[in-house]
């Protein structure tokens, strides 16, 4: 057995890995953000990591943890709500990586519930020595706008 | 090539055989319950499984089987219904796992379909010598009450 | 260190890297057909491959090209719309594998979001020189019709 073949499928793994933590992660928002933990959610990014989001541009763990703490967001999930991730494409390149989903925000209305939003977003992320964060998230509303379109061919070109 | 060193590359394999193998657990249970395979979902459960979802509390494999049976489970799957459950947050911890997703109950109604509930899921699971069962779910709308957002929050502190 | 035992290792990790492969393939559909990249929607088939959807049969590459790139096509993505794939249930077998999961066709409606569809989705694939490839994949409405439930079935049987 040769060292080189060892340190190779220990490479292979050590992607694998990467890829499943990035899957937890982005899985983790959703649930997250309909508790209302604002502290985990903010723990999703980087320091300066930013969340822009249809006319909300978050900078900071802070501003996003301000975001989860929000009369707009508590009424949001006082009322019944899910943030509804669907399953990321993630490409990981070294210490950066790069995921893309839709997502569904559903709400409760009538009696029932009702999808209020259909939305694009791509993250950015990096590895850092507590795990992978994320550096950017934009999300668009899928209504037409090129900008949401323009999100989802983010992994074609690139990475 | 020493021997500690390759077995903990063994280790870290199969953490990621079962992180995947929940995966795939997961994602079945839509399918197999809107298909009507009663006895395909009961197998997802230990022989004394639980699962506790709004009013309907069963305690075992038989219970579950005799759900996706019942007249009420038939006459949805009949109308037309998914239920959609979305990724898994997934935490393994040996031979026990936790797992944290959202779920929407989507039923046939008007010229389309229209989304009857949005849930919030909590499973705990454990690995048996035919691989993981899910011992304990628990379902709760996500209808602004505090049941479903604690759930939400499982993985924060523990496991 | 005996190279059996190093050799049965690899071939867990290709089998891990097999379905992570192919998730990423399936969680690209949505994100691809939503934003109009006909040529990257239908690299992820065969040359001859094929999707069956309601009606429409399509049989090779060109075939999924021209959906895309279609009048139909396009008037729904510039309305607003979202193919959401739930989390696919993924067993390979060597060089084939079947996936299974469930779709809502979002539209942009009113103030907000309908669900316009849900699906039950059966992916055929194979590995080839460059990847894995989609060979045949079957959508039907999640209508109350049997044809749906039977796709749901697919890997209880088999694999």
């Amino acid at each position: 057995m040769d060292e080189d073949r060892f340190a190779r499928l220990e490479q292979r793994v050590r992607r694998l890995e990467d890829e499943l933590e990035i899957t937890r992660l982005i899985a983790s928002y959703g649930p997250l953000v309909d508790a209302g933990a604002a502290g985990a959610v903010a723990q999703l990014w980087t320091e300066d990591g930013e969340y822009d989001v249809e006319g909300w541009h978050m900078r900071s763990r802070a501003d996003v943890h301000a975001m989860v703490e929000s009369a707009a967001h508590r009424s949001l999930i006082e009322a019944g709500c899910s943030h509804f991730l669907g399953p990321a494409q993630i490409v990981v390149d070294g210490d950066a990586a790069l995921a893309v989903c839709e997502s569904l925000l559903v709400r409760r209305a009538d009696a029932g519930f009702r999808v209020w939003r259909a939305g694009a977003n791509r993250f950015q992320l990096t590895r850092t020595p507590r795990g992978w964060r994320i550096t950017h998230r934009v999300t668009r509303a899928l209504d037409g706008a090129a900008a949401a379109r323009d999100l989802l061919r983010a992994t074609v070109a690139g990475a």
